[in-house]
């Protein structure tokens, strides 16, 4: 059976964390795939790694053990966790990071890792990734039972996320997230905007002049440069330019508030 | 047999996107190998992506699927194309990503992809690269045949580089690709620069003053700081500093003009 | 049994070249499992590569063969090297960067490249790391005995770091890396630090006024954006800000001086 695990972190690529997690990865499971979503999270921005972890986690295969690590509360009481789905395994702080992602897919069972067996011989207080989640992770794809990781629990922190509100011919919402391209994605899915598909649209966008638009399908339904909205490929409504970086045009980041209406 | 898939692409790697492409890979074809290429090709710029490409390309194994992905017409009618040579097998968008790698090694057959049974279930609009290229790229390393498909084509984008001229005292060429040391990488193969090897050189490049100078053979042969030119490890001519970034100190940016003239 | 290699490299991820030494490496060997501790080297500090490459080398399976390639003097006369420890097998270039860690293994045997038959067949003056050291790892991954690279050596270079000097009641020291999270790590082992770890500490860094404090455990010992010092997962004096970069906020770099004294 193959063993992949995922790893999602906001520690970058240049200095050696990362490597040090998949070596005690490798120590433990030697015949490991192991995929990284991404380690460039915002520092400390638990939110935009659940959203990233959700957004990759249904392409994995089935028996995936993802392991993520946004935690600025290493070595303070908060709880090293695993969730089990029917599809995955989880791994990482009981912070929220986990749980957009495990709730898509229907949580069947939560423990807290408390067995210092299944932890690295020597564990710092300052890097769990390494020396508890990266074991841990190991641990289940070699086939280690939950129980043997902790008692079972039953309440852990659930992420924030500002709803969108909905009005007869307006949503709001937010920026959840402005991609390495500039675009702009919203935490409105395709479902909340599917009432608009047809309708010629009015987008605000942070402090940018109002847009109107109606829905595109991909960049290319407009010349380069001009701005579109469209239904990413996540799922969520996503303000772009077609071949450009639309958050620099617009001065959109992360949180800013987004409405769309019927004009 | 070895199932060796390798990446190309302007992504980047703070968003999910590479993982979720890895994901759709190993879901097709457990017991593939990943090799990234690159994930930082400029957005859009799919002339250097096909140069990356075309220089990892023939220190592969034989039997590499290359996939590359750099794609502003996602979505429109541009399309998806796997070619075949006799030491691997390219999929990605028929822009001329592909065709520099390709047609050094030897074009044997080209393909259009159009079975729907050989991409993702879903298939968006704006991620081809997750939803067409990746599970092509791993039907293909599971062996699946090229005519499985979608039908043969005979005419391709070919990319469009801007050719070497030549006079008898000089050589007029471009700046082909900065690299991340600040080398400046020219389109002047080896075989251009060969009636230069002995003589003293000029060369202009950007805005900066012209430099007189031998071909060197690597940086250490001048002072620490001290520019040169030499035969880089692509085989096209590079100018240079010895443990310095030649771009920054010379202004010189993809695609500008660079000559060199017997002084 | 598996085929572990490492690569530490300063070419950072745009370029092809690392993607040419993984290639070289399965070329070879196809059964390798590769692990990148880092291309985000500084350029050319071989000091900083060799710290890296010290972190990680302790959490990687007996056995693997580390590949590092900061190599200023690449095509000039400096040696190509293999050092063998008890734990693992070290090979790139006789600058220091392999020694910091191998040393800290116990170092068996060390042998000077120079068999061209285990090197590519063509090798270029600029780029060792996938014309001779790649090969030489994956060729050590398979087995080939030491004997055949080349001739045993007695003498190499050492990296040359900056010795913690010690008064009764102060330590100095240097900055040894600024990490992605701009924590501030410095070359104050743990064994150094001990004889403090129950007093308020005054520490001097870079420009800044002096800091007031008692050793922290972790990060969240203090409330967010405030400074604390602490042992690291490294095993050296870090100096940090609860969730905020302190590189910044203190202006410290690489190399500056940092003073700790009973206050």
């Amino acid at each position: 059976m193959q063993k992949m695990i995922s790893l999602t972190s906001d520690f970058g690529l240049k200095d050696p964390y990362v490597a040090e997690m998949k070596a005690a990865i490798f120590s433990i499971c030697p015949s490991a795939t192991i995929i990284d979503v991404t380690h460039g999270v915002e520092k400390f921005d638990f939110r935009t790694g659940a959203f990233m972890l959700a957004s990759a986690a249904p392409y994995f295969p089935k028996g995936t053990v993802h392991m993520a690590v946004v935690d600025p509360g290493v070595g303070t009481p908060r709880r090293s966790i695993i969730v089990a789905t029917d599809q995955a395994l989880f791994v990482g702080p009981d912070n929220g990071l986990l749980i957009l992602a495990a709730e898509s897919q229907g949580i069947n069972q939560m423990r807290q890792i408390e067995s210092r067996r299944l932890m690295l011989p020597h564990v710092s207080s300052t890097f769990h990734g390494r020396d508890i989640f990266a074991p841990a992770a190991a641990h289940l794809a070699n086939g280690v039972s939950l129980e043997e990781f902790g008692p079972q629990i039953t309440e852990v922190v659930k992420p924030q996320f500002t709803k969108v509100t909905h009005t007869k011919d307006a949503l709001t919402g937010e920026v959840l997230h402005v991609d390495d391209f500039g675009n702009i994605i919203t935490n409105m899915h395709v479902r909340d905007v599917e009432a608009f598909r047809d309708d010629i649209i009015q987008v605000e966008v942070a402090i940018a002049a109002p847009l109107q638009m109606k829905l595109s399908t991909t960049y290319g339904d407009v010349k380069p440069s001009q701005p579109l909205a469209l239904i990413g490929s996540q799922g969520y409504l996503e303000i772009a330019l077609n071949q450009g970086d639309a958050a620099t045009r617009f001065g959109a980041k992360l949180g800013d508030k987004i409405t769309i209406s019927r004009s």
